[in-house]
C-alpha cells in the first residue's frame, strides 16, 4: 500500500465561515456561553480548521490584524500635509480598505459582541490605545512634535470610534469616508470651544 | 491568669509604612519578583496588616481611590464655565489636592514601577479610560452636547497625564496646577494645527 502525505484540507473561505459562526452564536447566547464546539458546529468544519485560523474565540474577535494601516498611511501622506491631514488620509484608507458596505454587518454584529461584555471592552479598548500609540510613533517620524502628535493620533482614534458608531448606525450604504471627514471636523471645533 | 481580649494594634501610618516598602521593593527587585511577605518583612509589620488595607499587591498600586474627585469638580465648576474650564478647575483640584509636593517622589516611584511593567501598564490605561468616561459623564450632566462632552474629556485626561509627566521631571518643587493649565492650552492649540 503506498504510502500517503497526509494532505491539510484546504477550505474555501473556512475563516469566514467560522467568523460567521462565531458571531451568530456570540449575539444569541452571549460570547461567554459560547463554545469552541458550537462553534465549528454551526460552521459545518472541525476544530481542526478553527484552531489553524484562531487559537481562541477571543480571536474571532480581536485576531484579524487591523486592515488598514494607519501608521503606514500617515507615513504615506504628501511632505507638505498637515498632522492632521495625515490622520484624514488614514481615515479615508479606513474607509477605502476596511469600513466597506460588504463588511458593514458583519462589523455591526461583531461591534454588538463587544458592547455587551466588559472583558471585550477592555480588550478593545487596549487595541485602540495601541493604535494611537503607533499613529503617534508615526507622526513623529515626519517631524512633527512630541505633544502635538500624541493629541491628534488621539482625535484620530476618537473620530474613527465615532464615525464608525455613526456610519454603523446610519441607515443604507452611506460611506465611510465622507462621515469620517464630518466627524473629524466636529472634533476638532468640539477641541476649540 | 486573667483572659485577655486579643486587641487589634492599630497601626498608624501602616498603609504608608506598606506603600513605601512595595514601591521601594518594586523599583529595587521588580513587581512580578516581590512578594507580599516581603512588603511586610521590609515594614517590620505583619501579614494581617497587609490584607487589612489591601487585597493583593498590585492593589498597592491601585487600591486608593483618586484623591481627585474630577466628575464632582466639573459639576461643581459655575454654571458659566465652558467645557474645557470645567476641566480646568477639575485639573486645579487635582494639583491641590493629590499632586502635592509632598506625594512627589511616592508618585514618581509608583509611575516608575508602572512604566517598567507591560502589565501594570494596562491596568493604568483602563484606569484613565474609566477617569474620561466619569468626565464625560460629569459634562454632559451640564447640559454638553456629547461630541463635546468626549472630546474636552479625553483632551482633559491627556493634560492631565502630560502635565503629571513634566511635574514629576521638573527640577524643585514645581507647582502643579499652573504646569497643566500651561499643558491644556498647548493641547487645545495642537488640536487646531
Amino acid at each position: 500500500m503506498p504510502y500517503t502525505v497526509p494532505m491539510p484540507r484546504w477550505q474555501p473561505n473556512a475563516r469566514e465561515q467560522l467568523t460567521r459562526a462565531a458571531l451568530s452564536l456570540f449575539a444569541e447566547r452571549g460570547y461567554e456561553n459560547t463554545t469552541v464546539v458550537s462553534i465549528v458546529e454551526r460552521a459545518g468544519l472541525g476544530k481542526t480548521t478553527f484552531f489553524r485560523y484562531f487559537r481562541d474565540k477571543r480571536e474571532v474577535l480581536f485576531g484579524a490584524d487591523s486592515p488598514v494601516d494607519a501608521a503606514g498611511e500617515i507615513a504615506a501622506a504628501p511632505a507638505g500635509a498637515s498632522p492632521l491631514e495625515a490622520v484624514a488620509a488614514a481615515l479615508d484608507a479606513a474607509g477605502a480598505q476596511a469600513f466597506t458596505p460588504a463588511r458593514r454587518e458583519t462589523l455591526a454584529l461583531r461591534q454588538s459582541v463587544i458592547d455587551a461584555n466588559p472583558e471585550l471592552q477592555e480588550r478593545e479598548a487596549l487595541k485602540n490605545i495601541g493604535l494611537t500609540a503607533s499613529m503617534t510613533d508615526a507622526l513623529r517620524r515626519r517631524g512633527v512634535p512630541d505633544l502635538t502628535s500624541t493629541v491628534t493620533a488621539q482625535l484620530g482614534t476618537l473620530t474613527l470610534k465615532i464615525a464608525f458608531d455613526r456610519w454603523i448606525a446610519a441607515a443604507g450604504n452611506a460611506d465611510f469616508a465622507p462621515l469620517a471627514r464630518q466627524v473629524l471636523s466636529e472634533v476638532q471645533a468640539a477641541a476649540t470651544q
